[in-house]
């Protein structure tokens, strides 16, 4: 509960914005596995806060230490402790917000579950806390490429109203990764880039979607009852800041249809059993069908702006939470490496659940 | 983890379609609160087959029998155990799926997972399973009422593209429970039954959206990081059988927006601190702030139609699903005591959680 | 927590000794086993009250009922649901109990954690819960002993003063099947009965040891740090009814010596390797080495008496329970099913976790 | 499961003896506690190596650096990250370990289980993993006594046949720290060190026993089935290294005696509900009455020995561990602050998890 995840293969994390470290312990990873360092360096790169213009200046080296858990090059099957130093903290910049509730953070639900809080920018509700995220995350990649050749793939689908109308099949996710917005589309990517720099010049957030695809995914992973294989991925993507929902295969828009439309036939394929259409997105019953799984996930306009707010203090006086410091302008490009990290933790744990069944 | 849900208060189910019997065992169950049988009996047959011309026409008596967890007409704090018997099963009906599998049926995927399967109605998998969830839901709610004042009701908001456009604060919602469909708007619920009823001589099915307000929930309750409130309730909508989507507050249409129009500004309202809009539907940074949780739920079409669908049997071979027997056109009007149950499972055991706290 | 036990392989109760019926649902049982309902009834029938001169004279006829999670005569993988009925209650004997604590019961802790007490018999105190463990036992012996080919069996081996000195290899443990104080000497068998059925002339009760012995475990099962072998082992003896202690391998009696007499030497023997002495008891860092694990289980004499004695009410009045009914001289011949049914839930459970590694 | 423990209050551990440092994630710390930051440096120095002539002269800093949770010096209830660098690892002196076994160490089955090990002392089955349970268990003990007025007070009663013949109600306890061997009893304080300064000069170990007393607890604290009070604490202690038994109360020696001698009376003490004798150890049907708690812990000598012993290496080709650098003759003194917080651990979960229930 609380600050771990998973079942048999567990992430636990720890860190507030403001503190000495971000950090956590990955346990139950599969042992003899090659771990390649690098690789995480270059997924928390991902996630960084400065490395366009699209996302907060705030600048952070991020390094990330491993302290246990790996021999030799390989993972032994202890838990793999981890710290990623804080290095641009200025607490003082945040003294005038000790007092006073943002909009739409958590400043006042934590106030009123612990009775105290860490007021230095959002304490440990800061979306720094993905850094532990993306750390266990690339973990869970290594052993899901390794253990089963499973790939995953997230990437901006909708920023604002503008939206990929492109299926995920018809498009090469690759490219998501060549610009700043993480969009196969490059036209589209063009087109968000420009919306989210105008959002930017007025001080403002922009919200949108996050689409994500899994590979590779044998049949038969998943539980039957509660914790049904999209439960606990979607579950997982409801748990990141600012997501506001998520839906996989047809989701939302298949609400419309009719059963006669929605069924995936069986047919065989080269003496494989696959299904004609995946409206299903690779799921069924809650357990995996060996299709493609994909999913969506809505996130919100962050809700720091840099545009003066009326809100109230502790004491329920009316005050103003002024505009100060950096803010960024649309969360998702940052936020692609954390939904691939949290599909890739929760697919992991699932994984290894079902090698004991046979 | 399986056929348990909730960390402090929690169910486990058993049982199949057809089985001799359906049940569970709630654990955790505060001491001392007044248990009104009655009540729960009236829940489930809220979820009853056969109940009107809009669903299924299997016919259950479905009656709950509570075993141990109660004396003297209150709960003890032990854990209560219940059956309810499976009256109408002529298993033998389904003597013609014993080796196929039916399109977007559980069939294939517990085929593969368990390498064994029950192929009566369903089995494990059948909707059958949502009994257990009701008896355990309608035992949370008893105490939610009685701890805390807490109200769930949820409500059919949208079947195919028929869709209610007043939002919940400008409808009776207790009005849903007098139309089959149980929407609260009495035109759009004739609408509504329309629909269905057409679908239905097509012997296909239809799907919606399920919506579900939480009222009286106190400030406070909620984890902050893999546990928030919202990402509980998500994975319980989500384990619902045929959900294809969850989202809260202002959900995937929010996205849109620029966060100084998604920010609800702190008010305060005869010196409490309340938010002047409630876009974050009640949760915020995963915890609840004290206003009205509110979210919705996606239904596909449920995959048993009157309608031969091609497929393959266990070896490939192709063969045809012929229609047989009865079918439930739209799962949304029994689905409706469900959503309210797994909200009512999850909140309390949330509500629980958080009394730790002080 | 609370009445579940196990990770993966979990056994959850529910039943009080004056209910309706006790009960339970397995879970995570490993699909396509052949299901022997009639040995499931022959485990339970050796824990039932009633069996010799020296248990309770209380009879119960404790005929399982298996609901669910068994599909032509083989586990499915799903939840196995189970009651068994009470047949034997005459609540009203009890009514002199309502407001007083008995001594050493679990009365007065049960008022003070929950507010409010069953006191007809005990409620779920009453050692009528161990039923579940004997059926959830049952399931997990025939999983063991048909996926790895481990069997377990425990013996009374001391009554009093009345102490087994032979080792268990020196036995046969079979033999312990053919007397009823269960214990594998025969000649000792015969001493501990006459102790028991003086102290049952007296009104009395009588405590004990309980020896366990595992065979054909394979090496590499257990966890490393708080979950070790034999800390599970431990916990779950601990639960059972009037256990006071624990230990394993040379035990507590291994405390007086040296590591130069402690150490078991590692030898090949014919190409496998094995330990000269096996002190361990068959764990080693937590983690099962290959040999038999062996462990004993201490039982206080049970709390109720035939003799007056001096207590208070709830009002803290002074008062005397007097002796009424029947009582079991000595709880060791009925507790050897449930040592042996504690050992296989848990060591199924942790068998299973073992196969996520490879 | 495995590197977590607790339910609600957890430690999750991570570290090996020779990697670059041993830490942890404290979880769920109730809010608004003062930390006393020197007072968990403190409990670290009990456990220290080379703290006096009894233990190993290894030498570590041991110095633990508190990453999260704590603001403006009190708990935030967010999770608290720490690690402990190690500073004294000569990895190449356990170059001719790499391939065998040593014997009753973890060596061989954690081969066994995980398929590649790290030999470098003893990896993550080192003693020094007891560095992350004694900062957790500081962090318990500082919240169980703020919180509930709890103190738990751990001794060395046993050094192989040197035994402490005085019950802890006519000791004084905080004498215990006044000596190397940690004994309340001077006199027998001396024996012991006799003993294990003679046993060290052979190059040899000693067994013995700790015993433990916890005061102040409250009644009501504790689950009735599985997770009897006493069943987690035995389960705790038997995850300490070299723990091979566990008892409390009348323990193993009350198996002799009758239930009319066991059974604790209840009195009026001054209108409080009292036991007039305490044989259950203050825990009865697995919930604490408020009498002491107390039990005793069985350790067996540990296994690194600087004497030569024959084993064998992967290949089962027979070898010799030849004795190398230095040893712990008796490892009592030094797991006293251990068994305290293991014990400290395990309460406040379960003291946190009964405010629940009221």
């Amino acid at each position: 509960m609380r600050n771990t995840t998973g079942n048999i293969f567990t992430l636990t994390t720890f860190g507030e914005s403001h503190g000495s470290a971000i950090g956590g312990v990955v346990d139950g990873m599969p042992p003899g596995i090659d771990i390649d360092v690098d690789y995480i360096q270059q997924e928390l790169n991902r996630r960084r806060p400065g490395q366009s213009a699209l996302t907060t200046s705030r600048q952070e080296l991020d390094r990330v230490e491993l302290l246990s858990g790996i021999f030799e090059g390989k993972s032994t099957g202890c838990p793999i402790g981890f710290i990623v130093r804080n290095s641009d903290h200025h607490s003082s910049d945040y003294d005038n917000l000790r007092d006073l509730f943002r909009p739409s953070h958590a400043d006042y639900t934590y106030y009123k579950k612990y009775g105290i809080r860490d007021h230095r920018g959002g304490g440990r509700s800061s979306a720094r806390e993905t850094i532990s995220r993306v750390v266990g995350g690339a973990l869970a990649k290594i052993a899901l490429r390794s253990l089963y050749g499973i790939e995953i793939h997230a990437y901006t689908s909708q920023v604002g109203n503008i939206r990929l109308e492109k299926r995920y099949q018809d498009l090469n996710l690759s490219v998501a990764e060549t610009n700043a917005v993480r969009c196969p589309d490059p036209l589209k990517a063009k087109e968000m880039e420009r919306l989210i720099m105008s959002v930017k010049e007025c001080g403002d957030t922009i919200g949108g979607v996050i689409s994500c695809v899994i590979t590779g995914c044998p049949a038969g992973i998943g539980e039957p009852s509660f914790d049904k294989l999209h439960s606990a991925l979607g579950s997982s993507m409801l748990s990141i800041n600012a997501v506001k929902g998520f839906d996989y295969g047809s989701g939302f828009e298949g609400v419309t249809q009719r059963g006669s439309e929605q069924n995936d036939l069986f047919i065989n394929e080269n003496g494989q059993i696959r299904t004609q259409t995946n409206l299903s997105g690779g799921i069924q019953g809650g357990i995996s069908n060996g299709e493609d799984i994909y999913f969506r996930v809505a996130f919100k306009p962050v809700a720091t702006i840099l545009i003066p707010q009326p809100t109230v203090d502790k004491e329920g006086n009316p005050t103003t939470v002024m505009p100060k410091g950096r803010h960024d302008p649309c969360v998702l490009p940052r936020a692609v490496p954390v939904v691939e990290s949290m599909a890739a933790l929760t697919l992991l744990d699932y994984c290894l659940i079902a090698q004991m069944n046979h």
